[in-house]
C-alpha cells in the first residue's frame, strides 16, 4: 500500500461519500492548551465513517462478484454503512443482526434497501448466518474493519484533514477494530510523517492498548462502556499497521468520556457519539503532552439514541 | 435604512462574529418535498445570533458613550451576547437577571466578563434596576429586539445566506420580539424581493401572529411553550417593518416543535434549541406551500440544557 493507493480510494469513493468539515472551538482550545481540528465525520452519509470503507470495500470487487451482493455480519454502524453503500452503487445488501440489535438501527439498514437476517446474539450464530447466505447467494463476505479495502477506505477521513490541516502534530482516533485507527496511521504516515498518531480506548475496553504493549492480539473480558462502538478487538490485518504507525495508546475513563461528549454538545453544538468523545477525553487527559500542539481529531460519528443520553 | 446600511452593518461586525455555515439534509428535504437551507447561528459566537445585534448596537455609540458603558435586562440569550460584545469591545455590560433566571445564563454571562445584577422576576424591578443603573453609571440601555441598530445586526445572519444562496423562494425565521424577523426581512427586501418572508411561533405565544392580523401590538396571556426565546412580544420598532414586509406567519404546536426538533438532532447531527426548531416545524407543517420551494431557515440558537430535554 502507497500514497498513490490512498489518493486513488479518495477520487474512487468521493462520489458516494461527503467531504466534511473540519470544526474549532476557541473554548475547547483555550481547555486544552492546544489547537484542536475536529473532522466532523458524524455529518457524513448515515452519521459516521464507516461508510468510506463499506463503499471502497464494494468497489473494489469485480463486477461479477458485486452483481452477486455483498453480506456482512453487524449490530451497529457497519450494517447501515454496508446497507447504504450498496444502495448507492445499486447491488444487493445481506445484513445478519443480532436479534439483540437496537431497533432503531434495524430500521436505519431497512431504509437504506438492506436485507436484514436476524440470528442469535452470539459471535457463532453470526458468523454461520453469514457463511449460510454467501453460500446460497454467492455474496462476498465485508469484514466490519479487518480487510485492506475497508481499512484504506476508512483512512481518507484523515486524508482530507490533512489535506486541510497540513501542519498537524498529533492525529487522535478512537480505537475499536482498528479499522480508522490503522487507515489514519497510514494516511499520517504518507501525508505527514513527522505527525504522531495516537489511539485512544476507554479503559473498559482496553483490548488495543494491552495488544499494542504486549505484542499479541488481546481480548477483553468485559465491554463495560458506553463506547459502544469500541467493543469489537482488533484483526490480524489492522494490528500489524497499528503496531508499526502508532505512537501510542491513552485510556480514559467512563466519567471522563461523558465529560468530553458534554463538552462537545454544549460547546461545538454539533452530536457526537460517545465512541467519539473518547478521542478529545484522551487529548484532555493529558495536557502536557498536547499542550501547544496541533491536534488533529477525528469525530468518528454522531448515531446517539436521543432517548438514552448520559447526562 | 437601506440596502448600503445593511452592507456597512456586515463590514462593521464582522471581525467580532462568525460567518456561519449553511447546511442541507437530504433526508429532511425529502420529508418537506423542498430544498432547505439551514443558516447555522447555532454555530455563531455564543451560540446564537444575538452577537450580530449586540455587537451592532455597541459599535454605533460614541466613543463617550461607549466608554460609560451598556445596560441590559435579560433573562437569555442577549444578556451573555451583550456582555461577550462588550467584552469583544473592551467596555463595561450591566446585565440585570431577574432571580428565576436559569444558573447556566448567569454563569455565561459571568465568563464573557459581564456585571450581573439581580432583582425581582418582573418586568417592572427590571425596567427599574436597569434605568438606576444607566443614571448611577451613565451606561446606556440597549433593548434586545426593539432597537434600529439591533434589528439591521440581526439582518445580516439573512443577509449571508442569501449572499450564499441568492434564489430563495422563502426565508422563514422564529417569531420572538421580532428583531430577527425584521432584520431577515429587510436583507430580504434589499436583496432578493421576490422572495417572501414567513415567521414561526408557538399557538401557545402567538402575539405576533395575532398582531400581523389585527394591525396593533398584541400580548400573551400565557407564554406555555418550550420555545423559551419567543415568549417576548413585538415592539414599535420591530412591529412595522414586519407589518410591511413579513408575508405570513405560520404557528405550530409544541409536539411539532419538538418533532421538528428531534428530526435536526437526529438527521443533522446539530444541536438546535427549541426556538429555532419553530421555524422548521411551520415549513414542515405546511407541505404545500413549500413543495418544490427553495427555503432558507435561520437556526437561531443552541442553547440548550442538557439536562432538561423533551425527547
Amino acid at each position: 500500500m502507497d500514497k498513490q493507493n490512498l489518493i486513488d480510494t479518495q477520487n474512487r469513493i468521493s462520489p458516494y461519500i461527503h467531504r466534511t468539515p473540519v470544526m474549532t472551538s476557541r473554548l475547547i482550545n483555550k481547555l486544552a492548551k492546544a489547537e484542536l481540528y475536529f473532522k466532523c465525520e458524524n455529518f457524513q452519509r448515515m452519521g459516521a465513517y464507516k461508510i468510506r470503507g463499506a463503499t471502497n470495500a464494494i468497489m473494489q470487487l469485480s463486477e461479477a462478484q458485486q452483481k452477486k451482493g455483498v453480506v456482512t455480519h453487524s449490530s451497529g454502524n457497519f450494517a447501515q454503512a454496508l446497507a447504504l453503500a450498496a444502495q448507492s452503487l445499486g447491488i444487493d445488501a445481506h445484513i445478519v443482526m443480532p436479534s439483540s440489535a437496537p431497533k432503531v438501527k434495524m430500521e436505519g439498514v431497512k431504509s437504506y434497501g438492506g436485507k436484514i437476517y436476524i440470528c442469535a446474539p452470539t459471535l457463532e450464530a453470526r458468523e454461520a448466518e453469514a457463511d449460510r447466505i454467501a453460500q446460497e447467494t454467492g455474496a462476498t463476505f465485508l469484514h466490519p474493519s479487518n480487510d485492506p479495502d475497508v481499512i484504506i477506505g476508512q483512512g481518507t477521513a484523515a486524508l482530507e484533514l490533512l489535506q486541510d490541516y497540513p501542519d498537524m502534530d498529533y492525529v487522535v482516533t478512537p480505537v475499536g477494530g482498528g479499522g480508522l485507527i490503522a487507515g489514519s496511521a497510514l494516511a499520517v504516515h504518507f501525508f505527514a510523517p513527522n505527525c504522531l498518531v495516537v489511539g485512544a480506548e476507554p479503559f473498559e475496553v482496553d483490548d488495543a492498548y494491552r495488544s499494542f504493549h504486549s505484542g499479541k492480539i488481546e481480548t477483553n473480558v468485559t465491554t463495560n462502556t458506553i463506547a459502544d462502538g469500541l467493543k469489537t478487538v482488533l484483526g490480524d490485518r489492522t494490528f500489524p499497521i497499528i503496531r508499526e504507525h502508532v505512537h501510542d495508546i491513552i485510556r480514559v475513563t467512563e466519567e471522563e468520556i461523558v465529560a468530553a461528549m458534554k463538552l462537545i454538545w454544549e460547546r461545538m453544538k454539533i452530536i457526537v457519539e460517545p465512541s467519539s468523545a473518547v478521542a478529545l477525553a484522551a487529548v484532555l487527559r493529558e495536557p502536557e503532552r498536547f499542550q501547544g500542539k496541533n491536534v488533529g481529531i477525528v469525530i468518528s460519528g454522531g448515531n446517539v439514541d436521543l432517548g438514552n443520553l448520559p447526562f
